[in-house]
């Protein structure tokens, strides 16, 4: 099997099962239980914050956990939305985000709130000057992700945070999902951004836990409310085990990150070069400012389900675009968003490395879509 | 170690942990990938929602996993108050619920929704009587939890949906998370409830995880937005391995809970006789209506920490009241409602049983109970 689809999940690391296993089975005390079994519960869950914070260089109480990517996105924006709606009820995302920070900010317009969707330039980067110009007296949130995750397209966020610089109102945040262990803590987490989403099984940790960064003395309110876990912002008995997990996933995947990206570099300049060699494909993901391991391309006239099933056949996994929009069978919105004609965006299908993606796999890949390019002459022409 | 604190959390049945493991190794793809992968995954998914439907009696699309009790009881209340919102905004809660329901209700009225708390008899029950004179022409939710937390008390589900049996335009929803295997699934998935909340750990599954019963037709607005998961109800990739796991533990759990709740009415009436042979305990946990798990309990002046400690001390665990409430020094909401004077409710400590707790240990804990009680003797004068 050779799974080129990691921007939809990764395969936990044999290490972090054994966490999980091990803390569930010896540390399953409810953190909340006064007694000692809570507070051995308890110790773990503060050293895996501290783990992870000092991993991206913040503070543990900067650190509030969740159930995953999705819950974070939602978290922040409707959390920072109830939260700041006295004194503005104005929010700007960009045109390409992830659909739980795209949906959360639409479902608030339902109770009121206003959206504008920051457009992106044909590259698909957003456009920091049209994201200017959005910005009013009455915004009180921007959010842009780190790296998108249908292209690859690592966004401006250190313009971004230049142009929030004096103004210190508008809370910044960045689903910084797709990002870890592809670039640089620093490029993404600056100074100025206030909110950042995490999930664990987009870096070889487990379903169901994420957590979320929120600068100190930044407000939210809960989404979950209860008993009074996360210092009051997000209750529910905390998933140790899951937690620990991530703990160690996160750790082995920044630490041997910069290995991953050089052998990524060198997979996808193979990969590109192929697919520039033929007429009939075009490429969606750029080269300077794309991470190295999304790479997104079409053949001309062949829908994206087609060519990933055609894979498959040979056991190789890849998608159409992301894996909350493929099912649905849509086109992906960051083609959409970048213009990119619905008849040409449909055909995308989207080749996401592994941290063992080696060069023997990329080779039988290649063979195999040139096999494809044969057989879907006809419908090309 | 004798462990009397499975109504904050229980351990996870070893073979629950296997599936986990098994899952998280074999079956890692997300359902929403459109190649084999995904769709193995999608398959072990349905599998378990349909095993879970069975076993509760109801259809498979009436099951929606979530992270836990604490969401399941916020999405509850928080969307179908969204949801309902044009048609009424009075909600009635018990005024002994978990602060899950509790704390989501509260939260509503800052957005404008009036919330009654429905209160209860001095033995722990919601005054159905009282409950009904609450009702209003714009009230759209009930929510009164299944069994008590705090002292195990079964609510009358039954009557209030015979109260509620010609009022359907308000949605029933049941907090049944400490219900599941401690009182047959009829008493309270009653066919008038519209929802149910259900928690994975507390019948020996993995933490992280959970669901709701939505019966068919109801409507609820979602409180996680995104890719659309769930029916579009629940956005997030799926925790299949959890999922799969938590199916294994409701079906070890329901398989063997009349031997268990026999066992244990058993364990049950043992403490109790020895529990009133001390002229200075007082029994806050009642015999008919009332769970065999938990029993729960008050050393004249003697704070309820103190206990807890004392039998810590002795490698016995149980809790003060809830796990939620018991770090935060709080004496438990269910006592206080019940008109318990605050300074007699602050000597609660709660006992409860597991699956696998036995009369020698019922024999060690009283042996020490008889200690600390002897060791009290000048407080308690």
């Amino acid at each position: 099997m050779i799974y080129l689809d990691n921007s939809a999940t990764t395969k936990p690391y044999p290490e972090v099962l054994h966490t999980y296993k091990e803390v569930s089975e010896k540390i399953w005390g409810n953190p909340s239980s006064l007694h000692n079994l809570g507070t051995q519960a308890t110790r773990i869950l503060e050293a895996c914050r501290k783990q992870i914070a000092e991993l991206l260089g913040k503070l543990p109480e900067e650190i509030f956990f969740t159930s995953g990517g999705t819950e974070g996105d939602n978290w922040v924006i409707k959390g920072v939305a109830f939260e700041k709606q006295a004194f503005g009820k104005h929010l700007i995302v960009s045109a390409i985000e992830h659909p739980a920070v795209k949906e959360s900010a639409l479902w608030l317009r339902e109770l009121g709130f206003e959206v504008d969707l920051a457009p992106v330039t044909k590259e698909g980067f957003v456009d920091v000057e049209a994201l200017k110009s959005l910005i009013r007296s009455d915004t009180i949130l921007v959010s842009v992700m780190a790296v998108n995750n249908e292209i690859g397209a690592i966004q401006p966020i250190q313009a971004i945070s230049e142009l929030l610089a004096d103004k210190p109102t508008i809370s910044f945040h960045v689903d910084a999902v797709q990002a870890v262990g592809k670039v640089a803590n620093e490029a993404y987490l600056t100074d100025r951004v206030d909110f950042a989403t995490f999930s664990s099984h987009k870096f070889h940790g487990v379903r169901g836990v994420g957590f979320i960064y929120k600068k100190t003395g930044k407000k939210i309110s809960p989404l979950l409310t209860g008993g009074g876990q996360e210092n009051e912002l997000r209750s529910t008995t905390e998933n140790v085990a899951g937690i620990a997990a991530t703990a160690k996933a996160l750790r082995m995947t920044l630490e041997q990150a910069e290995l991953v990206q050089a052998r990524q570099a060198k997979l996808k300049n193979v990969l590109v070069d192929a697919l520039k060699s033929y007429p009939d494909i075009t490429l969606f993901s750029g080269h300077e400012n794309f991470t190295n391991n999304i790479i997104t391309f079409g053949l001309k006239n062949v829908r994206g389900e087609v060519v990933v099933h055609a894979f498959e056949s040979h056991d190789i996994y890849l998608s159409t675009t992301s894996a909350c929009s493929s099912k649905a069978g849509h086109a992906a919105g960051t083609l959409l968003a970048m213009k990119v004609p619905s008849k040409i965006a449909t055909t995308a299908v989207r080749v996401s490395l592994g941290d063992d993606t080696d060069m023997s796999q990329m080779e039988q890949f290649l063979t195999i879509l040139k096999q494809i390019y044969q057989q879907t002459e006809k419908i090309r022409k």
